[in-house]
């Protein structure tokens, strides 16, 4: 067999060694795992940010992979600690929405609450789970500890608040809801939902049919597209949309006839 | 036996390509290792913010794990190239104090200079050790080359002036030492040297009695913690104490009745 | 056989889950490979950028490494996708010039264009070919598939335009082409071009003889080294050099007597 894959993605940056202390974990209690880190640079205490990034990777990865996400502005507080297998993969973090959208896409999943202590680092802190509670479980969920070892079954997860288009019959109204490093404007409107031959505005500006490629627009010039994940995203061909539009989350989108 | 695993630890950025060109050295030489980025974004030439991150993650990794330290603002000086096996792992860096947090935690440790010149990269430059001394260095000492071969021992390495603490009868006096990502202040105040219930106060402004956790203060609000590093450290629920509190590193800390 | 490695060098950052969705492709398609992160912080569509780095580090790999770099500001339009075979290591990534500095240093090389629509991830977007195309293509080429498999052989790869140093018998002149992390101006004047006991000006003012070493000069001085890939560079011992004197990329050097 080989090597186990382990993911990390994580808010708290890399320079105060808080990620290199999961890493040793890991290290220290599944030897023959390969960690991979997924980002480390997500804002501080941004839950939906890493929840959208997860939902973009976790279900490329081979079966058996263990993604585990640390963005837990609630640590010590009552929050639940989850472990869950989901579509053969496994996915570890708090019980704050981080991990609900990835499960939106899982054709089935089961999740237990982490409360075996035997799991967990000895003594946690309160401040820390990433590396006392996150990390050893994951890492001996890897090595082949059962998932129900780790305690109880939970059904009831924390959903992200995710606003939902409106789908009319020639039209469908959304919104801004995540902005990548490119200043590109991902909405929450899927492809599938869009009639034939769309014109799109923001904002009630007009920003002219789906294309199919950013190409396909002069430099500087804004454009609709259809994204790598298959829903609506504006962009500027060569530039920054989120600035150069001065464009934030939740502006209105309409693609229609 | 399982692959070695070597952490890198710089403050190069990764932008320029110097970390790629390090890894690559490493993996030329040393086939069977895993490379784990520490961190790369240590502020240009802190050494002590280096020191502070390798401190919290050295030990928690399995023996003979191998930490490679490259904060390096006197390179092509006459400063020191270290080689130290501490408490069953290695670490490897210049002697200008940033191994010296972590060596003080040690149980034990023998350091020696690296001056072998068949150690490191022919014709080194005087500007990038990173490639050229340590990263060959460390290379080979985790292929099992023994330490005693890369130079002649060295027991007066160089030392981080760190502040100490002032413990009394009913009080610590300390001072902030490290501001991390989240803007928590991170003190050089032992939990131990703590009276019980104290009361903490920040600059002579009072900040209350030391919590279990962030979650027992409301959003916004000043609380006192023992960190995960058994230290007093002051934060923000949900916020930025640095920014919030205006509060800088060398900020005085009482902690007492 | 030990795992093949495989590097990353793109303009994505990481928090999108843009560069994990690649690594997740990879990991799923060759399970034996070890990836490592060159960088993710290329600003975004720095193709120059980019080809510096990649030249830092390509040919330190050893042989049978796979470099991929996906600095792509043309993805979607009809640039093509490259796989490289040089000096026994393998290139992937756009046709956009961002190889072509690596390609300069290369004895010998062989391209082809990626279009063998089996090597690549069915239904690509016109987005994102970091995933659907050069990962893929990558994870196959690393397998142990052909070259030839993958496409026709591409002989006028895009070069970058690259400003050349003008040498005179005395001195010469060339400009400075990249800003690296730490402020150093790096310039296009390669050592060996250069007189002995060279003075340098940088934009007519004077900095001073080519020293050793940075160790050399008082700490806030500039000072004229060769740097490690022995090449003219311009820096501010313990400072910020292009802050400092307010240089950008393209100021005048000149070296000479």
């Amino acid at each position: 067999m080989s090597a186990r894959c382990i993911t990390l993605l994580t808010d708290f940056g890399t320079r105060d060694g808080y990620v290199a202390a999961m890493k040793g974990v890991i290290t220290d209690l599944c030897h023959e795992t390969i960690i991979q880190d997924a980002s480390h640079d997500i804002a501080p205490g941004d839950v939906t940010g890493a929840a959208f990034a997860l939902r973009r990777y976790w279900r490329i990865y081979p079966r058996e992979t263990m993604h585990i996400v640390v963005v837990d502005p609630g640590v010590g507080s009552a929050r639940r600690a989850l472990a869950v297998r989901a579509d053969d993969r496994f996915l570890v973090g708090p019980d704050n929405g981080v991990l609900s959208l990835a499960l939106r896409d899982a054709e089935s999943w089961k999740a237990v609450a982490i409360t075996n202590r035997e799991m967990i680092l000895p003594n946690p802190s309160s401040t820390f789970h990433g590396r006392d509670v996150f990390a050893p479980a994951a890492a001996r969920l890897a090595c082949g500890r059962a998932l129900s070892t780790f305690g109880d079954p939970v059904e009831d997860i924390v959903q992200l608040n995710a606003p939902k288009p409106r789908a009319e019959l020639n039209y469908v109204e959304g919104e801004v809801v995540y902005i990548d490093r490119f200043g590109n404007l991902v909405t929450n409107m899927p492809a599938a939902t869009l009639p034939p031959k769309a014109n799109v505005t923001l904002d009630g500006k007009a920003i002219g049919l789906v294309r199919s490629t950013y190409a396909e627009v002069k430099p500087g010039e804004a454009v609709a597209v259809i994204n790598s994940d298959m829903v609506l995203e504006i962009g500027v061909r060569d530039g920054n949309a989120a600035s150069i539009l001065a464009v934030a989350q939740g502006t209105k989108v309409r693609a229609g006839n």
